[in-house]
């Protein structure tokens, strides 16, 4: 840890020689102008010797047994959007985030059907359908079973709609846009173990899903990844699943497009074919450009975004040294690569990777760079371990309808003027 | 990936088959006796074909912008300590979480002079004694660096002290025998970072930490530390801190006890030698059996919990399948190896571990168990990779005067009775 702690700061410094600042006459520029404020040579400044702050002065204040954020921190809270008639949606604050988890307050939802106030004593989850014997699982049931825990990203395949939908750049932020995924720690029960358990007949090859919710949502999924890595879960970020998410059990599956991932699940019924059913038909089958349709399309894939800087932000400081900083996450795997521009994509400049660098949950990444004062598009493109990359706008375009919206992944251009303002744009 | 879960999936039907299941026989019965409920050869049962749940009826309730726990985990909370005078000592409920990570408004909190509530605006962090030159840091200032992301468990160096003190096993939950410790993401600037631009003088060894609280919490650390992997935290969990946890900055020192991580942190003063403050001098030294006494004692060593079952649980079925978990983490690097016994430390099985294997956080071991019925007495005992391993009871006893209880680590003993009830033991 000592060492790979080392290793960061020395690369660190190497990368601020390296990438962002053009020389060691700059960088010692550089750090005069940001940290001798107000320092004279002759005699050290008052708040260089503090005394005691105005809060020390009286004795502070009660905790609560289930503690809040600060009162400071109100602006800081999931956004209803309004775009979409029939669904709830509340998008993370990303830019007002750092590391990798979400907390589950903040977690994005997507509801079709408001959600169900289910009292767990009266919920269960049955297995039936092309099994050797249904089996029912309670609660009490699945807490004995064995456990894993994954922190994983989940994405709505709608994310970042309006870039794949609006002929021009909406001045959206990091939030409105793309604020549709989410990263926590997911724990529960594998589900081929429960699968295993009932005994899976040779002709199952899918399993209907369905959730306990008002629309009883429903999704058709090969039984190939359910016995892969998905698992039940119980718990979020530790406590128990929150109720927009899904309480008292989800299905997970790592990787996969949020809607089915079901939440309130109450029934897995295998079968030799998909139900085809009205949450699979429709919402999310995706339309090709030459008018073929892609149905079934699980999986999340590469993407990346900025969120520091980032949409209707303003960079505080005209000039000098800023944190790039942003996430990237793949249904396939690992991160393997981020790479950043700061010039709309002519040169690229490999970004930090601050590890570990799990499977199917975001990373966070991080480039030191120099703002001159003049305006600037950066932009970042991630890799994931299955050799994919990120494409630009126009190649995702290419490849869909003109109305397709569903996993949109391309390259993210945020545009910094000169006054700071930092905008979303098409480059 | 895949083949990650794949592995972890058929190491778990060996585990069931050579650590808990006597014989495939054994196998055949529990799965019997667990899934078969009520189901006749004849007809399958009302339940296998499911219909609709009530909750499936009517539209379901709205979200909130920052969202909370279901109505039916109100009990899931931390609890104060009643048994500390002068301070507020809240303990996480390990016993209702899953996973390794701690929800921020779980986590474990001690004040020694409640919170203060400092506007974000007004704080800063002033970095000076022996340096070359004093810097200031607001938190718009700190926002501009490299930060770092790490999974750390946090722990105060009193938690379990009723097993150090009391001549007998008093019948404690986990939460409140040993519920002083948690693990978060905690994210922010190295401190080394901040160091190295106001030039450490070559006379600087230590460096006194002042918290901007009512008591001005003080403590002096060796330098050599806080340059290795030290850092100034502003988000948790990857939001803000809360104001329990030092809002809007604290120091995080890895793997050392709680009271060294300073909240509300307003100054860092490098020195030649430590203050001996009214915060170390006393309450966090340690007097030794022999008379001689521990000074900076700052690591907490290899530790570990079995936290279900645990203290003052029941077992819900009297025979039968049921999950050992627990949690270990060590100061000193991550966890290598832990070890449950089940017959009061005759035999010892080695557990599972739930990877990443971070260092200085939560590890989450599992052993599947089946009990027979009669009383059991459950350990865990857990190994570092610096080859640490925790002591007895007796032998940590041994090391200490006998009012002595901070940095207690023995193994943990739960025993089940019986009638299911599971009860803190000495043995």
């Amino acid at each position: 840890m000592k060492a790979i702690f080392s290793a960061f700061v020395s690369s660190l410094c190497v990368y601020m020689r390296k990438h962002t600042l053009n020389s060691e006459s700059d960088r010692r520029r550089f750090l005069t102008k940001v940290s001798l404020l107000g320092v004279s040579a002759a005699a050290p400044p008052a708040w260089s010797q503090p005394g005691r702050p105005e809060w020390t002065r009286q004795p502070g204040g009660v905790d609560l047994p289930y503690g809040v954020p600060s009162e400071f921190e109100k602006a800081v809270v999931r956004q209803l959007s309004p775009d979409a008639p029939g669904f709830a949606t509340w998008h993370t604050p990303l830019e007002r985030l750092q590391g990798i988890l979400t907390p589950s307050g903040l977690h994005f939802a997507v509801h079709h059907n408001g959600i169900p106030a289910i009292d767990p004593q009266r919920h269960a989850l049955v297995v039936h359908g092309l099994v050797e014997r249904p089996l029912r699982f309670d609660l009490g049931r699945l807490e004995r079973y064995p456990m894993v825990s994954r922190i994983h990203f989940l994405e709505c395949s709608g994310n970042t709609a309006a870039n794949a939908l609006s002929p021009f750049a909406k001045d959206l932020s990091a939030q409105d846009l793309s604020g549709q995924v989410s990263c926590s720690e997911w724990t529960g029960v594998p589900l081929s173990v429960l699968l295993r358990e009932a005994g899976v007949k040779p002709s199952a090859q899918w399993a209907i899903v369905e959730g306990a919710d008002g629309g009883t949502h429903q999704r058709s999924l090969p039984l190939a990844k359910l016995m892969d890595d998905a698992f039940i879960a119980l718990y979020q970020n530790g406590e128990r699943l929150r109720p927009s998410q899904g309480y008292p059990m989800r299905l997970f599956v790592p990787g996969w497009e949020g809607n089915v991932n079901v939440k309130w699940v109450h029934r897995i019924e295998l079968s030799d074919q998909p139900a085809h059913t009205k949450d699979e038909a429709g919402l999310y089958t995706e339309v090709l450009a030459d008018g073929r349709i892609e149905r079934f399309s699980f999986t999340m894939e590469v993407k990346s975004l900025i969120t520091h800087p980032s949409g209707r932000q303003r960079l505080e400081a005209p000039h000098g040294y800023h944190e790039i900083s942003g996430l990237a996450w793949s249904g396939r795997g690992p991160i393997t690569r981020v790479e950043v521009s700061v010039d709309g994509g002519r040169t690229w400049t490999d970004a930090r990777l601050d590890g570990p660098l799990l499977p199917k949950a975001f990373t966070r990444f991080s480039l030191p760079w120099r703002w001159d004062g003049r305006a600037a598009t950066l932009m970042s493109r991630a890799h994931d371990g299955h050799g994919r990359v990120q494409p630009t706008r126009s190649a995702w375009k290419a490849r869909y309808a003109a109305h397709a919206f569903n996993h949109y992944n391309a390259v993210q251009a945020w545009r910094v003027h000169r006054d700071g303002r930092v905008e979303n744009v098409y480059a």
